[in-house]
């Protein structure tokens, strides 16, 4: 059995996914890599919310207005394990991530809504959940952006360890 | 005398402290480490101005209206004696930061208010007062938020290179 | 013939320049190093469009109703080249620089504006146009700011990985 079945295992557990590539809207091109691998860091560019075909998901719009905090909560979570899905495809083997280091997560806000902390709280507890309290841990940070792209509700960007 | 005693002493000659560990509004849990340390590097969380309790301290609200350049400026040096305080409960002692490498300051910003790096000059100055124009030195960025948890004026997260 | 002088030809090519050191608004002062160099790895702090002589380009304000969409990809060209010319001046030779890592690209977004990928591209495009597929190869994220120092339109900071 290879070694990361468990962290697939433990996500399909939770009754979520590991989306396919990402598919942009009609007419957008995005040309850059979702995992750019330099020696033993990964850099996750930033992901939305996908479903299962790679194409975007929502609920969109900004989260106090549009998006309640719980609904906001849910799309960290997915996208978390687009972020973990990317991961796979460009490392082969989820068991290559050694640690989570960090993580920017970033919530479409209308300008009153601060419980950024709440919703992103989604990805971190996911983190917790699959690769466990030493390999999940991060440095964090949540907060308010004026628009995300295609009006995603949380966008999120990561830097992680993994073996070279 | 230990190493770090200097940088200790500096910030209480500039009449600031280092806050307990932080602590969150009631209900909120904060799972993620506000220090984490692989190798070399220490990525350090987005931290807000703590009060010496480590409860968040104000003044709260978007730079600009609410809040002025000036008290914001004050805000970033309280932010970053935070991060000082995350990073000597995390390495044990301040003597073990070899270098600031990066800071990312965040500003609550009114829709107008365009001087985000006078505020963050206040993290900058602060920086080179306390660990001197070599280790203190940082690349920067300094940019305006929709809104920042809790209301916070200043948000800023950094990686600092650090003897392992 | 220094190993660089084809990075700068395929920048002239395009119609571009490398600009002068940055020359902030008068009475703002900037105290940080714009690329900060840690072993093999250069951050570069966010940069705005410069002119020729290093002051700030415009056009300037919010994307979606002051700057269009095909302004502001135009502006992160721009944004692009001088990330470009402070890694020169601290480098020395473009040449050192072996991968492009990370690109974390800010846009001043009207509330409605959420196209923000097309606005950065043009910060890819170039990349490749001038390093290659593979040496400017990047993680991405492309994000709607509140508002951006002395209302630049777009904002980009990078991290750079680069021969010691």
């Amino acid at each position: 059995m290879p070694a990361d079945t468990t962290i697939e295992e433990k996500i399909e557990a939770l009754g979520l996914y590991l989306p396919e590539a990402i598919k942009p809207p009609a007419g957008v091109v995005l040309p850059f890599q979702f995992v750019r691998v330099s020696g033993d860091r990964a850099y996750v560019s930033g992901h939305g919310a996908q479903q299962p075909d790679g194409s975007l998901a929502g609920p969109f719009g900004k989260v106090g207005t549009d998006v309640s905090e719980e609904e906001a909560y849910e799309v960290a979570r997915l996208v978390t394990v687009a972020m973990i899905a990317s991961l796979k495809r460009e490392l082969g083997d989820l068991s290559r991530i050694k640690a989570w280091l960090r993580v920017f997560g970033m919530v479409n806000s209308a300008p009153e809504f601060v419980r950024q902390p709440l919703v992103i709280n989604g990805c971190s507890d996911l983190l917790f959940d699959v690769f466990g309290p030493e390999r999940g841990q991060h440095a964090r940070s949540a907060v308010g952006m004026a628009s995300l792209p295609f009006d995603l509700a949380v966008e999120i960007e990561a830097e992680v360890l993994i073996a070279p």
